[in-house]
C-alpha cells in the first residue's frame, strides 16, 4: 500500500490552480497523480473532457446488489498569492510539527487523500469488497465548477444508480470534536449599480444639483435590513424551515462560547435577530451582505468630485427549502421598486447555488423515504466517530456552500454525507494552508470504518 | 510693450506642476518668468520663501493717498495626465483658431497674462499712474494653498493696508457675458471609516453574526440626507442667510435653460430641495456630497467576503455666513451621535476653506462701511462690462470654492473683486486645456479700464 503523506506530498507538488491558465502543466498533472492513483487501485478511470478542465470519473463495478458509493473531491487549488507570507514555498511541502503545509494540503488534497487511502487499503485488504464505488474528481471547484451541472446532467443515468455521495470538503471545530455536516447555506450573488451624470462632476461646480450615483446606492443599500438585523425583503423568509428541537440540541453540545467567538472575529458585539445566537445565525438563517461597494475617489486624502456612477456588491446566503431563483427574483424586484429617480440602476446576476440539509435517521423529521444504505452509512458514521475520535460526532449544518451538493440532489436525487475534516487554523485559501497530519490519520480510519460497514454482498 | 500672446505661450512652456516635486525646474521656471516680467515692468519684486513654493510679491508704490489694488494669482499649474488624451503636448503652447492650447493656458496663466498685460500697457501708457499695485502671485493654488495663509498671517501688515484684491480665477457661461463673481462656497472635507471585524472575513461562514461595516456606513450615510433633498444635520442651515431679491434677479438675467443643463449634466431629473431650481442650489445653499466610497472586493465578479472596514469620503460646500469650523463640528457630533453600534467609526478632518460672498455697491444688503475705492472699483468693473462687451455684467455667485479669498476677507479684511475668465468649454484640469484668445483681448481691455478708473492721484 501506498504511504499517505508521502502521496500526499507528491500531489501537493502539482501546481494546480485552475483560474489560472498558465497552470495548465500543474492542472494536468494533478489529474494524470489522481488518475494514476486509481488506475493503479484497479479502478476504470475515465478522464471526461469538458470546456475547460476535465473531470476525473473512476469506478469499480460489482454485483449491482452490492451497495454504490459516490466519492467526491477536487484536484484543482486557490492561487497562491500573497507568496511572500509563506514560510515555505506554497508548492514545496513541508511537514512542520503535525502538519503538512502546501497550497491545496487541506483543501482538497488532503482530504481527498483520507478517502483515497482509505479504499486503497480497503481493497487491498478485501480485494472482494462487496462495495460498488465511483470517484468523482473535478477540476474547477475553486472556480464555481461550471462543467460540473452539465456534467451531471449527461451523466446522471450512470450516476444516479448510486446509494449516496461521500465527501470531505468541511469543517470540524477541533481534533476532537467529529463532525457530520448535515447542512450547507446556498447562495445568490449580483451587483447593483447606480448611474447618474455622463461624467464625474466637479463638486462645487455642481453639487446640489443631482442625487449623487453614491447617495442614491447607500440610500437604497439601507432599505436592505431592518434595524434588528433582519433581511427587509418582503417574502424572504417565507420558505424558512422552523428549526427542529434536534438540530438546536446537537449545536448545544458543540459548547461554542460568544464570548471566544467574538475574540475569533475581533468585534465588540453581534449583530443576530432577536432570540437568535451566533451560532444558530449563520446555520439556520439567511443573510444578505455587502461584499464590496466602491465610486468616486478612493486615493488619499480627497478630491471634490461627483462620480458617475457608484456600484455594490452582494451576497445573500439562502438555508434549506429557499429556492436560489425565487429568492432572486423577490430580491430583484424589491430593489427595483425601491430605485431612487435620478440614477440608472442595473442588476447584474452572478453565480447562485442551491441550498442543502440532509436529516439523518431517527429525527424528527427524516423523510420517510430514506434509503436504508444511507441510514445505514450514518449509523456506521456515528459509530466511526465514537470509536475512533473518541465522543459520538455532531450533525452541524456549515454556513458556506458548497453549491454542487445541492445540485446533486436535485439532479441525482442522492444525498451526501459530509464528512468534517478542516480545523479553523487550516488557512484554507490563505497563506500557510496546511493540513493536520493526525486528522488525516483519523480520516483514513473513519473512511475506512464507513465504507466497510455499508459494504455487502 | 510685450505681446501677450508670445509671453503667454513662454509661460505656458514652464511645466510647473506644483503637486510633484519631479517638475521644480519647471516651477522656478514659471516663478523666474513672472518675477522677471514684473521687474521689467518696474515692479519691486521680491520672492518670499515658503516651505515649498515660493510667493511672489510684487509692489510698485506711490503717494500713500493713491488708491492701493492687489492684484492676485498663481503660477502653478494641474498635472498634464492622462498625456495620450492631449491632441498637442500639454507643455508646448498651441494655437488652433482663437483658442491657445496647454496645460494652465486658462488656469491661471492666461488670466494671469490679462492683468498682467493690462498693467504694462497702462504704466507704459502713463508712467506716472496714481496706483499702488502689489501682485501676490502664489505657487501653491492648485495644492490647496498651505503655504498662503501663514504668509498672509505674516505680511498682513503690509498688505491690509490696500483697497481690495482684483483677480481673475471664475467662470464665465459665453463669450459675451461678462460675469464679476459675487460669492464662492467655502467647503470642508472629511472621511468617515467604519472598522468591523479584525480581518475580512468569509461571509458564509461568518455571515450573520455581525454588523458588516459596509452596512453600517451605508446606513449611516442615508441618514445624511432628507428625501427631499437637504442634508439633514440639525442646525446645518441656521447660518445660512435670505438670498436678496437682487440676487436672484441677476441669476434671472443669466437665462440659463433648465432642459440645456440637464443635457449637459447628462441626467434626466435635477434633485433639489422643493421650490429651488439648480441654478439657485448650487450657488446660495450648502451640500453634502459623497466623493468617493470603497470597502471589500472591488474587482470583477464576487468575492464573498465580509470587509473588515469600509471607508466615505465626503465633502460640503458652505454659503457665505457659514463657518467651516462650527458646521464641521456640528457635521462630526451629528455623525458620532449616529454611530452604529458594533463598528468603530472614525472620523479625519481634511481641508477647509471660508465661503465667500460681497455686495455691489447700491442694494439693499450693500455693507454700509464699504469703502469708497471697492464701490468706485465695481462701478467701473460695471461700465468696463457694458463698454467692452457690449452688455452688462452679471453678478453671480459661483458654487465652488477658492479658499484664500474668504482667508483674504478674514485677515486682511479686504473684499475681492473677480473677473469671470474661464469659459466652460476651457477643459480646466482636463485634458485640451485652452484659453480664448478673444477672451484674453476683452480681459486686458476690461482690466486697463477698471484699474485706470481706480487710478486717482
Amino acid at each position: 500500500m501506498f504511504d499517505p503523506v508521502e502521496k500526499l506530498k507528491e500531489y501537493i507538488r502539482c501546481q494546480s490552480i485552475s483560474a489560472d491558465s498558465k497552470y495548465k502543466d500543474g492542472m494536468r498533472g494533478a489529474q494524470e497523480f489522481v488518475s494514476g492513483l486509481l488506475g493503479s487501485m484497479g479502478f476504470a478511470v475515465e478522464v471526461v473532457q469538458t470546456d475547460l478542465h476535465p473531470i476525473i470519473l473512476a469506478q469499480r463495478g460489482g454485483d449491482p446488489a452490492w451497495p454504490h458509493v459516490i466519492i467526491y473531491g477536487h484536484y484543482d487549488v486557490q492561487p497562491a498569492d500573497p507568496l511572500n507570507l509563506w514560510q515555505t514555498p506554497a508548492f514545496e511541502p513541508t511537514i512542520r510539527g503535525n502538519r503538512i503545509y502546501g497550497r491545496g494540503a487541506a483543501d482538497n488534497k488532503g482530504p481527498l487523500m483520507v478517502h483515497l487511502a482509505a479504499v486503497g487499503q480497503l481493497l487491498e485488504e478485501n480485494p472482494k469488497l462487496p462495495l460498488r464505488l465511483t470517484f468523482l474528481i473535478e477540476g474547477e471547484e475553486e472556480m464555481g465548477s461550471p462543467s460540473f451541472l452539465p456534467f451531471l446532467e449527461k451523466y446522471q443515468d450512470r450516476l444516479k444508480q448510486a446509494d449516496f455521495v461521500f465527501l470531505s470538503d468541511t469543517g470540524i471545530p477541533n481534533e476532537t470534536q467529529m463532525v457530520i455536516t448535515a447542512g450547507l447555506r446556498g447562495i445568490i450573488t449580483f451587483e447593483i449599480e447606480a448611474v447618474g451624470p455622463k461624467s464625474d462632476l466637479h463638486s462645487g461646480l455642481h453639487g446640489g444639483v443631482l442625487l449623487n450615483p453614491i447617495q442614491a446606492l447607500v440610500d437604497l443599500c439601507a432599505t436592505l435590513h431592518t434595524p434588528d438585523g433582519k433581511v427587509n425583503i418582503p417574502g424572504y423568509y417565507d420558505d424558512v424551515l422552523e428549526v427542529e428541537p434536534w438540530e438546536r440540541e446537537e449545536l448545544k453540545k458543540l459548547g461554542a462560547n460568544e464570548a471566544d467567538y467574538r475574540k475569533f472575529l475581533g468585534i465588540d458585539s453581534f449583530h443576530t435577530p432577536p432570540g437568535i445566537t451566533p451560532f444558530e445565525a449563520v446555520r439556520f438563517f439567511p443573510t444578505l451582505e455587502f461584499n464590496g461597494i466602491g465610486g468616486g475617489y478612493q486615493g488619499e486624502g480627497s478630491k471634490t468630485v461627483i462620480p458617475s456612477r457608484a456600484f455594490v456588491k452582494i451576497s445573500c446566503r439562502l438555508v434549506a427549502n429557499q429556492d436560489p431563483v425565487k429568492i432572486q427574483a423577490l430580491v430583484f424586484k424589491t430593489i427595483q421598486s425601491r430605485a431612487p429617480k435620478g440614477v440608472t440602476l442595473t442588476i447584474t446576476e452572478g453565480h447562485s447555488g442551491m441550498p442543502y440539509a440532509v436529516v439523518p435517521p431517527g429525527r424528527s423529521n427524516t423523510p420517510k423515504d430514506q434509503s436504508p444504505v444511507l441510514a445505514r452509512a450514518f449509523r456506521a458514521t456515528e459509530a466511526a466517530g465514537k470509536e475512533i475520535w473518541g465522543k459520538a460526532p455532531l450533525y452541524l449544518r456549515e454556513g458556506g456552500s458548497v453549491p454542487i451538493i445541492g445540485e446533486i440532489k436535485r439532479v441525482l436525487g442522492l444525498d451526501s454525507i459530509m464528512l468534517g475534516l478542516f480545523l479553523p487554523e487550516d488557512n484554507l485559501h490563505a497563506p500557510n494552508e496546511s493540513f493536520n497530519l493526525d486528522i488525516l490519520k483519523k480520516g483514513i480510519a473513519t473512511s475506512k470504518r464507513v465504507l466497510s460497514a455499508i459494504a455487502q454482498p
